[in-house]
């Protein structure tokens, strides 16, 4: 039995839409952040790190969204929710979640996490400024080169769809207009259809 | 026939080592980040994303090193890179690199490119004052609850040692005291052994 760690409205969802993808079972646990879940000593010994997701199995835990999402595709390889069978097309994906986790999530993450790069109250307000900006620059780049269409990696969906439409999610509020990239916006909505996404946003909202 | 693409300094250190110890031939080529050959035409038309590292192979172009890590690694199962046949211990090893990429990367790209969030010089000054505390943050979570030893893994050496190896490499230009994890330490040190380390480092020097 698996157990997933997640936070309404974070990254956590990539993640959770896999794992509905996969049809594997799984326990959802909701940490609340603004509380600090993350930070109580339970969760600590979950994911010293303090942040979502943590997927936990019997062997122990996997955090990570570019990892658990590589792993859920792995153990249900029936699900084809990657392409397990060819290392260049494999990587192809594993690059384009690495670039949603360490570029697009981070440019985000300069609006309501800006405290862990600097102590300067005027300087997080220089970064929330500019947030727009490079999520702006990140979508154009994702559009323009990145996404193949219908899916992320062209026909066949992947874990990597989940991942994508997480952070397309988050546009709006990032005073981003996800419309101008008409690319990305037919992927949202063709996300929104699907059995596997609407249960993970229900659970999600709880 | 492999091409591989790296800058001196960066983090495209931790694919060279990957391929020296994969044993595959490549040719290196070497950008000047500091001149601007990143934003380039012509290396826009391998890497749009105007980064290093790109490896570009028969099929097409691989970018960011946790994809690159992996691919080499399973294109080459005989150097036993990486925990192919276990998706759990291959996603503990994805985790890492993971939180390398996004996590260590990211603190300390904020003291030599803060640009990238703030146009605001005053903040940038700010972003910089705090990566000893967001780096020694990252190192101490490594030391403690992530670096197995004698190798990231375990027993078993993983182009994650590699990935490890580069970014402990930027600690003291970071003003961080290396020696004081231990582990890291000795780490580092057996790394500086690995034949391949040798070969990478003399690659990147040029």
């Amino acid at each position: 039995m698996l157990t997933f760690y997640f936070a309404p409205g974070s990254c956590a969802l990539a993640s959770l839409i896999a794992l509905e993808e996969s049809g594997l079972a799984y326990e959802p646990r909701r940490l609340n952040l603004a509380n600090g879940d993350q930070r109580q000593p339970d969760y600590l010994a979950v994911n010293p790190k303090g942040r979502v997701p943590a997927l936990v199995t019997d062997k122990g835990v996997i955090t990570e969204n570019v990892a658990i999402l590589a792993y859920v595709a792995q153990i249900v390889p029936a699900a084809k929710l990657a392409p397990l069978d060819d290392p260049f097309e494999f990587a192809q994906m594993q690059a384009f979640n690495s670039y949603l986790s360490s570029t697009v999530h981070i440019n985000h993450s300069h609006k309501g996490r800006g405290y862990r790069w600097t102590d300067d109250a005027a300087a997080i307000e220089t970064m929330k400024a500019k947030v727009p900006q490079t999520m702006t620059e990140s979508f154009a780049l994702i559009e323009d080169k990145m996404l193949k269409g219908p899916w992320v990696m062209g026909d066949q969906y992947t874990v990597a769809d989940g991942y994508l439409f997480t952070m397309a999610k988050w546009l709006p509020g990032d005073n981003v207009d996800r419309d101008q990239f008409a690319k990305v916006s037919a992927h949202y909505a063709r996300m929104l259809e699907r059995p596997a996404v609407k249960k993970a946003l229900a659970v999600e909202e709880g």
